[in-house]
């Protein structure tokens, strides 16, 4: 490095996933896109590889005015778009607290957020092993550790003592854990916990010896099932007690397929009116400190959709098509994977499903050579299925079942 | 506290600035805009009090397509975005060295990323005593140290002897300063280094027995007075020496009037590739990291602006307008404070003006019972005239005096 501190970080000279998305489309550019599976993308794609677009969303999008864009923000966001957010993250579990929230950019300022205003600098953040790779990115650049309990038992359950094991490891030596959860239709497993999983969790934070500040990232919750369903662990959230703080990431981006719109939220939920408060006022420190105000006419799309009835019952129509292609899509994939003698890591639904495998890179390497174009993990394959066609979807399984067996 | 971790930051309950323009709308609310004097808000507002919105900015948003809003850019920002920022940024002073360069959100994401990637935890970052009140609030929330160097010294001439004295000070406990400039039109004096000032930086610099790395933030360039006279030190930077990195901080949302879109970007120049290739990889994991990518929509706009002859040279026709109604009402405030007896500290132009004082909250305080609301900083009162029309300059600058001398 010249001028460059790294702090701690491990800055790599490429980004793996785009060289690998590279890749894909040098196959497609030689061979055609019918030949080519590029499992890599982390967007909606509909069956021919085009970026999904809801017509309602642009409807809304196009009856913006200028000021909508020119106008700077309130820093914590836009009263509408705030409400909004409400009416999407808890739909019929209506919060049984307090709640207050901020704007974040993406999902991805939701985690710098939390970390930046609920840990200690040199403390650990604690997640599950299988988890979004760059959870750990946030946490280091912060200046934090970075922990993993074992997310699922050899059984394929989901590991409650392994949790408890290691934040009580934490317990000892910090007197608060900021812990990242990220159910339902976890990336990039596709794993939503149970309600069962919900019990188990819940005890062991309400046992915890030091603060527990659940963090749950719900980014793709409008993707992973049935609306009440996917939020059926809502008022489970009541039996927490007060040393446990819920705080919420959500993601407007992906429930209107609008990533380029940079949109999500913080939100946090307390009995506590003063809580709620003091997290108003650090979320907004932070991100005046760290991005500012977000992008106004991203909020006031979200905030125009979830006042219309009318343009609202026409968004969740719409994204209810792509959600059922997506949910069918997962389910293919795992029955050819079954079907062929493989299990994955449990899955539910979602954006993602992984294969573990001892050899992750070189079975990635010889998947490229069948021109399937798939993300080497540390310790599997993610399969993007949200990106390619349920004949891919197939196509996939059956060779990754091919080398694995 | 109860659950938030300040970490050596102070979060204020509310913001000072929020509060006040809170005082402003309730007193037009009550006795009509005409009577009030809003000199608060950092965004250019026509005499009429509305909001400066570029009617060719709007016909370019007006092009974009559904794609534009829904896809991902790329983290580093889309190839048209990065052209238009190279040349908005060096106008005819085209850059001498390489540059790199990545979308940020406005200009509060081009801070962060320059005191992340180029400064230690714990090191102090050194800027001018008289400074936007939030490098302070970046640099701590990064658990970095804040230092200042004296602006002016008594004679009101820029004071290249008190920065060698304080980074001096720093060279002898730090390998590396992060050195934030804000000119020309610094926010909140007004003032623009001048070539001569610039020689003598230079000089200060070039004799550091540490390595320097000079942010620019010149978010205000576009208002600070003709093209290619606010971009003459541009060429000045060829002299510095190599252990001296010159880093732009650049405010997209600015030039075009669309601070809602929260474009901005950080650009790297320097003679030798190795550094700004180094440049774009901390830039890109920071920006990953900490917010991700950036508004597409807005990147699209700025690339179609910057590719179209035509379309540029109206924008600039029309921000050409703004400008010189802007500049003029620097002048008219300039002078009415002095022909009352009453100097402001340095100003060039800019959206700003300042006046020092020994009580700035008591005689915000008394132009507040005037219906003038302008922020009272640590040293002095700061009159927002990118807000307010001519003739409040005029009332406001003598009611400034009145309570002053």
């Amino acid at each position: 490095m010249f001028f460059v501190k790294e702090n701690g970080r491990t800055i790599p000279v490429a980004d793996k996933v785009f060289a690998l998305s590279g890749g894909a489309k040098a196959a497609i550019a030689k061979k055609g896109k019918d030949a080519v599976v590029n499992a890599t993308v982390g967007a909606l794609l509909d069956d021919n590889g085009d970026l999904v677009v809801m017509s309602s969303v642009t409807e809304a999008i196009r009856s913006l005015t200028p000021a909508d864009y020119a106008e700077y923000a309130p820093i914590t966001g836009t009263p509408a778009f705030k409400e909004a957010v409400v009416k999407a993250l808890f739909g019929n579990y209506g919060p049984s607290g307090h709640v207050r929230l901020c704007v974040t950019p993406g999902g991805t300022g939701s985690l710098t957020s939390v970390i930046q205003n609920y840990s200690n600098y040199g403390d650990s953040v604690l997640t599950h092993d299988w988890c979004w790779a760059n959870y750990k990115n946030i946490a280091i650049s912060q200046g934090r550790k970075f922990k993993t309990f074992r997310f699922f038992n050899e059984d394929g359950v989901f590991d409650a003592e392994d949790l408890e094991k290691q934040l009580g490891e934490l317990a000892a030596v910090q007197d608060q854990v900021v812990l990242l959860i990220n159910t339902p239709a976890h990336n990039p497993t596709g794993y939503s916990l149970s309600l069962d999983d919900w019990d188990k969790m819940i005890a062991v934070l309400n046992r915890a010896t030091c603060n527990v500040v659940l963090f749950l990232d719900i980014a793709y919750i409008d993707y992973a099932g049935e609306e009440d369903e996917v939020r059926a662990f809502i008022p489970k959230l009541d039996g927490l007690k007060d040393h446990v703080l819920t705080i919420f990431g959500y993601s407007a981006s992906k429930t209107l397929t609008a990533y380029g719109m940079r949109l999500g939220a913080i939100v946090c939920m307390s009995k506590n009116e003063e809580v709620v408060e003091e997290f108003r006022r650090a979320a907004e420190y932070a991100a005046r400190s760290t991005w500012s105000n977000c992008n106004r006419s991203a909020m006031v799309t979200m905030g125009k959709i979830y006042s219309d009835p009318e343009l609202r019952a026409k968004v969740d129509e719409e994204r209810k098509i792509y959600r059922d292609m997506l949910l069918e899509r997962g389910r293919i994939f795992e029955k050819t994977l079954n079907d062929n003698g493989v299990k994955c890591v449990p899955f539910t639904a979602g954006f993602f499903v992984t294969i573990a495998c001892d050899n992750p890179d070189e079975i990635g390497k010889k998947l490229e050579e069948q021109d399937i174009f798939c993300l080497a993990l540390a310790k599997g394959i993610r399969v993007s299925i949200a990106s390619v066609s349920k004949e891919k979807c197939v196509k996939c399984a059956e060779a990754i079942a091919a080398l694995l067996k």
